[in-house]
């Protein structure tokens, strides 16, 4: 872990992926993240994929590097003492991460009047309350209708919208946090996943390119405006090949021998595909089946060097258990280290996505056990003695 | 644009999606951008989707709210100006975002020579320094591999990769800024593309699921380790419908007419889909031919009502025309207001994707002309006056 945030503490009652993913982010930048799970465990606690022993890798995953506190949320002591842990005292407090109902008993308003100053980054589905998810967000927003070879609409497999906003409740969280050490203002930040999506949908220009223009065809694993898609060598590998750089462009086209050919397109047709990376979409039938060919006579070896030492821009297509194993994204990469993680499985575990060259990143640390933190927490935080713990765990309110 | 981040300046060099968009979040947020490109534009400045008088609606959508200053990269002045301008005094200065190669004049060593407590921001492609785009590292990653019907790779169509990268970046230079304030310490916060997406695969727990469990097969539309899908009703509208929370299945199956024949099934099976999301997917044969036909018999607006009522996860399948005339999602939306963008057009423009209660969103602010803001900004950042500006003008160091 980094420290840029420490001693920020920051206090996360969520599940799924986007608001946990905020918890990790801060974690791995040195925020105290505390994490409080109903006793026995939240909705994705046991969420797949899963250990053949049960434990999920998924929770595991995404719950690195934080404490873990567990109450039983069903009671009113239960929901008094996360309350009370979310408005505690100090600077380094009143941050509060959650994807809980605006409405309940985790309702900023009512918070804040334990704290005035409170900070919350609430995730939501609908900016309405309503729920949401990302797969039923990203089918209504229209990618699936424009994703894959067609008719079937195509969902995604990767979150990505609970992943860009899960990087986005960060930055808010922080952002937050500077407005109230300049101000002395804390608030709410309310970050809707539909709102992420449909917003994003008018910041790449595809809302007015919809309005004005009407839905965009399915192009397949073509990219849109540019040149880009798969191909495949000799020695039947394929590669996602890609120029959108006057560079990238030059050196495919030197690498494949095409320059002369793809100038004499150029002439016949008065169009300038260096200058301009439109044209080589709107021009793309004349010039995939050069480039196809042209890799298609070549290895992947072979081509690979050469497109490297041209600067140009390639990837291989590869499976995940190939992923995996490519010393240069896992096993060679600094971002990763092999660590014991909780199921007891032992597997590189990666950090923050970021490097900070010349600063320690230390080696990633585990998830915890559900409630392995509760003493901890609650003295260092609360400041309760062990003989009021105790009463709390016999109880049932401490899990 | 909210107010959280002001008067932080950010000095922008960068292009495509990942850094602009993490420079827009920053402006939405109060911060003032000063984007600096190429004098003629950069390589993106004319990128699709373009509007028919040849505006780039991308470039306008991820320039919203930023300043503009467009300096001769090519000459050793207009480099010198742009160095001086990322490291420029004061604590509101000193934040540099860019996408430029490290080796580069642009290197962060090298800046911080001007600067010792700079803050640059880099998004690089991978994690060596070579070419990489959302579009290749998501085909090298394994994500095709297990998108759509198959047995085609399907790549997607969202640039997901750099949309998280985006988010992260604007979450590092706010972290990086948190520490400066509290240190005096500045640094390089380098963020690679592939380290985003395979540090995710980790954080997903998708690296342990295929280390110890090889690659998962292809689900379709179906959604990993909990009940999801899409289906159609009887007027033949498609719908995601999802449940993972217990409350999500309860009122699925209720709103089906369900709740019987899947107590049937559980105890035939002995197993609890109420308590176990997991084997709401394992024996997913047994249940999604049961809601298709259930779905199948009634029609949308009723469905719709009822899952409603009944606290279901649900959504529409829309094509992106469907999706930006949805009312809840534009027209209706504060998140969205029509101005008339820097193309001339007017239409429903984004502002943050965060909602803070009571506090002014305000109308977003359109995307600046290329070199709008030269004058103030070389006037304001770096003292020049305007003799001097007008030179460099005549020099064409400035455009």
């Amino acid at each position: 872990m980094y420290n840029l945030l420490g001693p920020m503490r920051i206090i996360e009652a969520a599940s799924f992926v986007a608001a946990p993913s905020a918890g990790l982010y801060l974690a791995q930048m040195g925020a105290d993240v505390v994490r409080v799970d109903q006793v026995g465990g939240g909705p994705d606690f046991n969420r797949w994929p899963l250990a053949d022993n049960g434990a999920s890798f998924y929770w595991e995953g995404l719950n690195k590097g934080k404490r873990s506190v567990s109450l039983d949320l069903g009671k009113p002591e239960g929901r008094e003492l996360l309350a009370e842990l979310a408005t505690a005292a100090g600077d380094d407090g009143g941050h509060f991460l959650t994807n809980f109902p605006v409405s309940g008993f985790l309702g900023h308003e009512k918070l804040a009047q334990r704290r005035a100053d409170l900070i919350t980054v609430r995730v939501m589905g609908m900016a309405d309350g309503g729920p949401a998810l990302d797969y039923t967000v990203n089918f209504a927003l229209g990618f699936p209708d424009v994703t894959g070879p067609g008719p079937e609409p195509v969902n995604h497999v990767l979150p990505a919208w609970d992943l860009v906003t899960g990087a986005y409740a960060a930055f808010a969280m922080v952002a937050a946090a500077r407005h109230r050490a300049a101000t002395g203002e804390g608030g709410e930040v309310r970050i809707p996943l539909s709102d992420v999506g449909i917003a994003t949908v008018g910041n790449l220009g595809m809302l007015a390119e919809v309005q004005f223009g009407g839905d965009r065809p399915r192009y397949g694993n073509d990219v849109y405006g540019v040149f880009g898609r798969d191909f495949t060598t000799r020695d039947c590998e394929r590669l996602m090949i890609m120029a959108i750089t006057p560079r990238q462009w030059s050196g495919l086209l030197e690498v494949l021998g095409l320059s002369e050919a793809v100038a004499a397109i150029e002439a016949a047709i008065s169009v300038s595909f260096a200058r301009d990376e439109g044209m080589r979409f709107r021009y793309r039938e004349m010039l995939v089946p050069l480039v196809a060919e042209a890799v298609s006579r070549r290895d992947r070896a072979d081509l690979a060097a050469a497109f490297d030492a041209a600067g140009c821009c390639w990837g291989p297509y590869q499976t995940m258990s190939q992923a995996i194993r490519d010393p240069a994204l896992v096993a060679a990469n600094p971002v990763f280290a092999p660590i014991e993680q909780l199921s007891g499985f032992t597997y590189p575990v990666p950090g923050a996505f970021a490097t900070l060259p010349g600063q320690d990143r230390g080696a990633p640390v585990r998830a915890p056990r559900l409630g392995e933190h509760n003493e901890e927490v609650l003295a260092e935080v609360m400041g309760l003695g062990s003989g009021t713990i105790g009463q709390l765990h016999d109880k049932g309110i401490v899990g």
